[in-house]
């Protein structure tokens, strides 16, 4: 069985947004018991990735820890036609994720007491993004 | 067809642990002839990786490399509640992988020559920790 | 349904390498209307990344943040029977991606505007890269 959901995050600039309850939602509507739920990010610079989702300080920090990693405004940066957080924003995404592929079992999706789902936006400006959720199962 | 197999592996602290065996069992019990074989790890302080598995040194530089990119007590980092290990190990999980699916053809997993499968352990104490492969074939 | 189809690259050394076209024909022939093709590199000193396709300023960018991030020939290595650049294309690897799993939605692989595959070559000499690329769907 294969079934498809899409979700919209409308971003309020750089940071990473909680998709885990829309994410679940899909994977509920699919009725798979056991299976498999890839989500995908149809941008350059937005991706996704999974993190303790407890303390906002641990997405704070990582969000310090990347913007010194790959400074916006790099002279190394030829690539700036949509500003100093062009560049930048692609190698986070290519740093991160664009696909991830969390299990389904007893009806579920598999997630760690501490593991939530999150949609990062690189880019310094608002955004919509679009996120399509495949679910393969039985 | 769709199998799922779990296991969970003793960490000894920081380092990488072949799980590579264990995940060619499961695809095996599987005895799916063409697909998919889906690792997912329950944590976000440790993770997963595809690495060379012919030299060990291999595997002792990425962990050197890595203390170095993401020093441990860095001063940037505000989130500390289980100690200095415990931010770089969810910088660490976020730039490497919570999942992998490695495909199987022919009723085998495809790995090549030199590829290997590891959990990669972030944390300096030891742990326990849970993987969960996900199987889809036919 | 599982369809597998295989390609190989064949790079002029260090450099990515647009394989868009051949995932695109390879989950075209699976004849799958919705599901998911899982594209697969069988190496760990190349790998695989979902980057910007209008400006090749951005995968030259990447390359040089990613030369800066790994220096060949950094002391910090121990393993370099194949050279300054043996250690540092293994980092690479694990820091980029060695599967992918793109949604196919209404028999077409779902790719945003501005998202192109790549095969990135992280060796300076020219290789044969193999790719699986395995699409599950109905």
């Amino acid at each position: 069985m294969v079934h498809r959901g899409e979700l919209t995050v409308a971003t309020r600039g750089r940071g990473t947004y909680d998709i885990t309850r829309e994410v679940t939602r899909i994977a509920g509507e699919s009725k798979a018991r056991e299976g498999l739920a890839t989500i995908w990010v149809h941008h350059t610079s937005a991706s996704l990735i999974v993190c303790e989702n407890a303390d906002p300080a641990v997405r704070t920090d990582l969000e310090a820890f990347v913007a010194r990693l790959v400074p916006d405004g790099d002279p190394l940066f030829t690539h700036r036609d949509e500003g100093e957080d062009d560049m930048p924003a692609h190698v986070r995404s290519v740093l991160t994720q664009t696909s991830i592929g969390v299990p389904i079992a007893d009806g579920r999706l598999v997630l760690g007491t501490w593991q939530g789902l999150y949609l990062w936006e690189h880019r310094t400006q608002a955004h919509h993004r679009r996120v399509t959720v495949t679910v393969i199962g039985a």
